[in-house]
């Protein structure tokens, strides 16, 4: 069985990266890129209709979604321990970090980066780029509590999970987006030790990013 | 142990609200009028930051986001056999659902019926109501060919779980926005085929809906 993981530089499939990564078993990393019309081929469009990534092939089985890979790398590799045991309380917190990601906080990052994908009148994109940026710094204080309440260091407290590397994206897509998060301590103090695990480097190197966005060349 | 769900009419709350239908144990339903300004009340806002539905309480365990719910009540309640076993590929597919819908489809019908919650600029909410019309017809799309591909009649093929009622909900959503939906004839049949089910009903019932909307007095 070969797995293939198709991703963009600094893109939410960095999350699914960085976990693949931390399994260690065999992988093919696929660069995407955009900006050369990579993700609108035929053949990418064959696997995601809408051209985004991350997208998790094994074999015949196409699975697209970062949370949905997430959750499947970390339920099919059981030795690595980077999931809670399903029925439990903090499998249930869990998704509600997946779910606060991937439907909130993403939304208001795209608000600041893609207004074009809420209203094709170009007048009216920098209105919803500056509510993006609020919303976005709310939610960096709801974050901010959240894990202040689970103890630190890791999104559901002692146990490292699929959930951190996923929301290390999320605090430089703020940063990327030019927002301020230095007040914002429990999750500055997350991202660092998120960034600091030998695991996510590689996936740094590889892509090419720095901690506030993508190396330039 | 009591179990509590904070619910909206015809809100995304009514997913798990059915679930917790089809699990059979007891269970409160407390009601959340917005209109009413239920949702912003300082005991509310304790549970959920945003004022949002639903938000389930068990004891002292306060869980919120749909998804999260969902599949909570769905592992916590394996007799019930609503949810497939974490690490299959059909567990898998279920978070890919889940995913689709309530970060992108639900997004789609945010900008139609709340274009106001992506920018304070009411000259721009007719546009941001139309892009999401666009984007929601084409994830209606989407979602028919999923069900095809399935192959009937539920979300996983022959088993019903958690994202039944949920994809229904956006069926529901659909309509509201007053969009034609007739065209996506498995994405009709299944809706249909959730609201022929007797907990369905109960709910239906309990949240006085209709297939398109909220019934009025």
């Amino acid at each position: 069985m070969t797995t293939r993981l198709y991703y963009a530089r600094g893109a939410c499939s960095f999350g699914p990266h960085v976990v693949l990564e931390e399994i260690g078993h065999p992988y093919e990393a696929r660069l995407v890129d955009p900006g050369k019309g990579d993700n609108q081929s035929p053949d990418y469009l064959a696997l995601h209709p809408r051209g985004h990534v991350p997208v998790l092939v094994q074999d015949d089985f196409v699975l697209t979604e970062s949370t949905a890979i997430l959750c499947f790398l970390g339920d099919s590799n059981p030795a690595a321990n980077l999931i809670p045991r399903a029925g439990t309380r903090d499998r249930a917190r869990l998704h509600e970090w997946l779910a606060l990601l991937t439907g909130t906080v993403h939304i208001a990052y795209r608000q600041i980066a893609r207004p074009e994908r809420f209203t094709a009148e170009a007048a009216a994109h920098e209105g919803i780029r500056a509510d993006g940026k609020k919303r976005f710094m709310a939610l960096a204080g709801e974050i901010d509590q959240r894990l202040k309440a689970a103890g630190g260091p890791w999104v559901l407290g002692a146990s490292y999970s699929v959930a951190d590397p996923y929301l290390q994206v999320f605090h430089r897509f703020g940063l990327r987006g030019g927002l301020a998060l230095d007040g914002f301590e429990h999750w500055g103090a997350h991202s660092k030790k998120v960034l600091e695990r030998p695991t996510v480097q590689r996936i740094m190197d590889r892509e090419r990013l720095t901690p506030s966005g993508l190396k330039e060349s």
